[in-house]
Formats: structure tokens, C-alpha cells, sequence
């Protein structure tokens, strides 16, 4: 059952340029492009689940990878430095010099009785190789049913896409969504779609369809606002307008979930003034990105990131005109860490 | 099923030591550590299994947790180095200053109907915070009865406790076991045994214990010989007097297995010239540790370190009078690699 290597990074290539592209995304286009090869990967079950817990306080958080998506890397994709900056930095990380794997990493949060899901992955219309989410949900043993909440920090698709299944259907069924207020309102208007560039119209009927799918389940939270009990959103606009990310306290614990300050550390926590193509307001992102590492450097805050590596957490360092992301060690014990 | 942290520490603590200070090595003792608590822990199953893999050519590789082991900081754990200078490294790498959390990461390596493991773990007679290796297997789809060869890299207790069970009884009953003749011969003499401080008697009759109920499964190989095709055993010595790593070569794609070449990468990668307690001949383990950093970093080779944190593969950069180690992304999808 081994893919034709080439095939497969084309393929998702190609599913990945469906879904990310913010100009040219179509949920039915991505939703075809996840067909045979998408069965092919999850029955070749090759790869292990990726989960990974760890306590916050009297919190529990479970790391969860939802995959990743290969991006060629001659196509503009750090739009403000020149190719070869972009593969030193790669080579420097001893990563290969012609593409980026993007990996995609929701996590839950179990505080008592809530079970709280923050971001949800492609769910079933993504590229071939994301969509593992509920793969390892059920290696943790959390039974999506028992969700309680979502908590979403922006409305790009490998963020929101997983809400409902192609049908429409929630997949989280007991679960409230929780969604930024100033987020909600540039993607749920009408006119902001009108004077919106062709290539970004795309992401605006998608969050209709979901949205609108999930009806009265939706509510919206303010910046700075309690989203419960020890989790607070904050402004981190740029990528988006209202991209949020999440301060979780619990005890002297703290987290920083940072969403979409940065995509790939290896490019964007080294060099924090190089933006992506997918921010929407380049340098309104810049200045997110370097408050914010500025802020979990200068505090040693735990952060997790949605496009880091799995599992996704660690801590930011200061080093020269950037940062480094150093990985957390894995604790194959839950308790009994420090 | 929450263990309380400090008596968690403590009694890992009291696990590791028995099992790790060589002079106080016992094996009924290390038993008895790892009871109650022992269960308790695996009972929780609040952690998942860690368990990873990657292909390196032909081969594929699986990367296994045994757990790990809390070593207290204030005890000469670093003998040639101020306390004060441990405690910036691992502040540096986000780690408590207090103690050091040792991981054990065994590796397996399937080349068509070869099924080859390196190094056990602790099986069933470690401290209760490993002795993790079955349950990854099982998590990886691994049959211990499908393992047709075990090599061993020297013969410290985490690397050998786990060929048999607290009985004696071969815990892979198809596998031969293949040891370095130079390690062989030095801890099965009783004239070395004679010889050998107090301290270190006890890895003599836990090593010959071990081989002893192995008997005939058990053969020698030198170095520079190919242990099997693909796999070629390198002198490494110091840390023990056969201590060996081994290169891993498929294709175009190589592996070096380090063993024990370093114990901690935030100390022992960072600072090549730190000499761990477990050193027996500490001038050797630190020109050894030297000279193979330097090609693994010269090479851009990807390594595999014991004690380096799960999944515990990467490289090894060059950075200042040391090194650092950049552990490999997490692919989720085994093949689609670079």
C-alpha cells in the first residue's frame, strides 16, 4: 500500500492549493480531491496516531495532529524575502529545500466536566494527508460527542472545515461553538464578500455554508472576554481580522495557544517579520507575530501552535533579530512532570 | 488515579537510583521499586503510547518510548561541570533546573522479513516510569514473537533488562540477540568482575544473568562488521568498554543510532566535553562523543539518540564550542516525505 511518493505530494499539492489558496477555495473541489487516495492513506494506517498529553494546572491538554499538506515552495509563499533566504532557513532546520509539510494541530482541553476542541482540522473535506483528526481523537479516547464546546480562532478552512461533515451535520453534535464576534462579522457579511477580491470569495461562502449549518449552536465572544473559566481571548488580527488566539490559566500554569500567529516555526518563529501569503493584512500580522513571541519569550510561557511541527507545544527563545521554537520534551508519563 | 507529584519523583527517583548507579545495581531491588506505583501508572493510561515512524529507504524505522527516569540534579550527575553551569543548559532548553527526566527511546528497524530491534528498555524490572517498549509495540502492531533479531549497543540495564522477564524467560522467544564481542567479553569475566570497584559488581551479575539464560540465542559480532545488510556496528567506546552505535544505510537515506554517545542532548549534545556519571571511562566517552557529533553534523546525517526525548530522531548542528540537536518534523503521513 505505499503511494507513488510523487503522486502523493502531488496530489496533496494539489489539494493543499484547493484549500489554501485563499482565492480559490471550493469546499466540493477539496471534498473530490480527498476521495480514493484519502482511503488509500487511512487504510494503509502506516503512520501512527500523534497525540500527546500534558497537564496545565488542573487542566489536561491533548495535542492532536489533523495531518499536514505539502506546499511547493517556488510559488511566492513568503512573500516578502527571496527564495534563497526561504531555503536557508529550511536548511537550516534540515528541512527539504522545495517544499513546506504543513502540519495542522487542534488540541482539546479537559477542565472537569467541560471537553473543549480548539480548532477542528479539515474534518473530511481536506487534502488526502489531513483529515486524521478523528483517527486520533478515538487513539486518545475522546468521543467527539463528548465535546462540549469548540472554540475557533479564525475561519480559514483547516480551521473550520472539520465542524460539519460534507453533509452539513455537526460532527461535534453536542458541542457549542464558540467563534471570535469580529470574526463572525467580516465573513458573515454580504458586502464585505461583495468588495472582497475575487480570490478570497471563496473562504466567505464557506464560513456561510458552516455557519449558517450549525444555526443557534454558534455563539461569539469579545476580545479580552473570559471564553470560560481560565481561558481568555485575545486580538491577534492580521492573518485574518478577527484571528484570536487564547491565553489558558490554570493554577501558575500557563498556555498561549498561539492559532495562526506564525505558520511553520522553522520560517516564521526564525524570521518574524517574513509573512506568508495566506495573511490577509501582511503587516498588521508582523506586528501580531512579534508582540506576541516578543511576550511568550520574555515570560518562558508554554505556547502550542496550530501550524507547528506535532505536538505542537514548547517555548519561544529570543535568538538574534528572531526567535527559535524549542520543542517541549515528551513525557511518556502524564504526571510526575515538572 | 491522579499520583501525587512529589511522591511520583521520589519514588522514580528511587527507582532510578537502583538501576542506574551502577555500583548499586540489583535487580530483585529494582523489581520490588517498580510494584505498586508501577501498576498504578500504567493502570492511569493517561499518557498514550509513543510510537513513531519513518522510512529510511528500503528500511522503516519505529521509534519507541520506554518511558523515563527522574535523576536529581544536586548529586554529581555532571561530573566536570559546576552545578550552576547544568542549570543554565537546562534552563536554556526549557527544562527544570532541579532534575533531569532521563527518556529511553529503543528503536526498531523492518527490512523485508528481517524485524530487527536495538536495545530492549527495562522490561519489567526498571523504575515505574518505564518499561513502556511492549506497550508501544503493541500501539505500533509489533508482535514480540515477530522479532527476529535484537541488537544490543553495551550492557547497562536500560539497554538489556528488557531481553527477558523477571523469570528469565526470553521476552522475544524467536530472536537472536547480537551483542558487541568487545562488551561480551569484558562483563562476562570474573577476573573483571574481580577487579571492578564495588560499585560497579552489580552490572557484572545482572549481565551475566541475562546472557546466561540466553545461552545460545546469543552472538558476537565485531566492530566494522556488517551486523546484518545495511547495518554496520562502529566502535563507540567509553561510555562502556564495547559500547557501539550503529549506521543505518538504505539507498541513498542514513541513519546513525548513537546509543548512548550522549545522554541528554540539552547537556551532552550542547556541551560535548560534560561528562555524565554513567561514563566509565570518561576521556574516551567525551573524544568518542566528539568524533561522531562532528560527523553527524559535517554529514547532516540523521541520528537516533537513546536518551534523547521521544521520537527521538533528528540532526545534530553545529553551534558554538558544541552542538545542538533539531529533532526531525513529525510526519504524519509515513510516506510523502523528503
Amino acid at each position: 500500500m505505499h503511494l507513488n511518493r510523487r503522486a502523493l505530494i502531488m496530489s496533496s499539492a494539489a489539494g493543499a492549493a484547493a484549500s489554501f489558496t485563499l482565492g480559490r477555495i471550493d469546499i466540493a473541489q477539496a471534498q473530490t480531491s480527498s476521495g480514493a487516495s484519502s482511503m488509500a492513506m487511512a487504510g494503509s494506517g502506516e503512520q501512527l496516531p500523534g497525540a500527546y498529553r500534558y497537564r496545565l494546572g488542573d487542566f489536561t491538554v491533548t495535542q492532536i495532529t489533523d495531518g499536514m499538506a505539502a506546499r511547493p515552495l517556488d510559488a511566492g509563499f513568503v512573500v516578502n524575502a527571496e527564495l534563497e533566504d526561504v531555503q536557508g532557513a529550511l536548511q537550516e532546520a534540515f528541512l527539504p529545500p522545495d517544499k513546506l509539510f504543513i502540519p495542522f494541530t487542534p488540541l482539546t482541553l479537559r477542565s472537569g466536566d467541560e471537553l473543549v476542541l480548539f480548532d477542528t482540522g479539515f474534518g473530511e473535506s481536506g487534502p488526502p494527508t489531513a483529515g486524521q483528526l478523528a483517527r486520533g481523537m478515538a487513539a486518545a479516547g475522546i468521543d467527539p460527542a463528548a465535546v462540549s464546546c469548540v472554540v475557533i480562532s479564525h475561519f480559514h478552512p483547516d480551521h473550520i472545515l472539520g465542524l460539519t461533515t460534507k453533509a452539513g451535520e455537526p460532527i461535534y453534535p453536542n458541542a457549542e461553538v464558540m467563534v471570535p464576534e469580529p470574526e463572525y462579522a467580516f465573513w458573515m457579511s454580504d458586502d464585505n464578500k461583495a468588495n472582497a477580491p475575487e480570490g478570497r470569495r471563496g473562504n466567505f461562502d464557506m464560513a456561510q455554508k458552516i455557519f449558517g449549518a450549525l444555526g443557534e449552536r454558534v455563539s461569539q465572544f469579545k476580545w479580552d472576554a473570559e471564553v470560560m473559566p481560565g481561558v481568555t481571548a485575545i486580538d491577534a488580527h492580521g492573518h485574518t481580522p478577527g484571528h484570536t488566539v487564547f491565553a489558558i490559566e490554570s493554577g501558575d500554569e500557563r498556555l498561549m495557544f498561539l492559532a495562526d500567529t506564525t505558520n511553520h516555526p522553522a520560517l516564521f518563529v526564525r524570521h518574524p517579520d517574513w509573512a506568508a501569503v495566506f495573511d490577509q493584512d501582511a503587516e498588521a500580522a508582523r506586528q501580531t507575530r512579534r508582540r506576541l513571541l516578543d511576550m511568550a519569550a520574555e515570560e518562558r510561557m508554554r505556547v502550542a501552535g496550530y501550524h507547528f511541527p506535532f505536538p505542537a507545544t514548547g517555548h519561544i527563545a529570543k535568538d538574534g533579530e528572531g526567535y527559535r521554537f524549542v520543542p517541549a520534551q515528551w513525557m511518556p508519563v502524564l504526571d510526575g512532570q515538572a
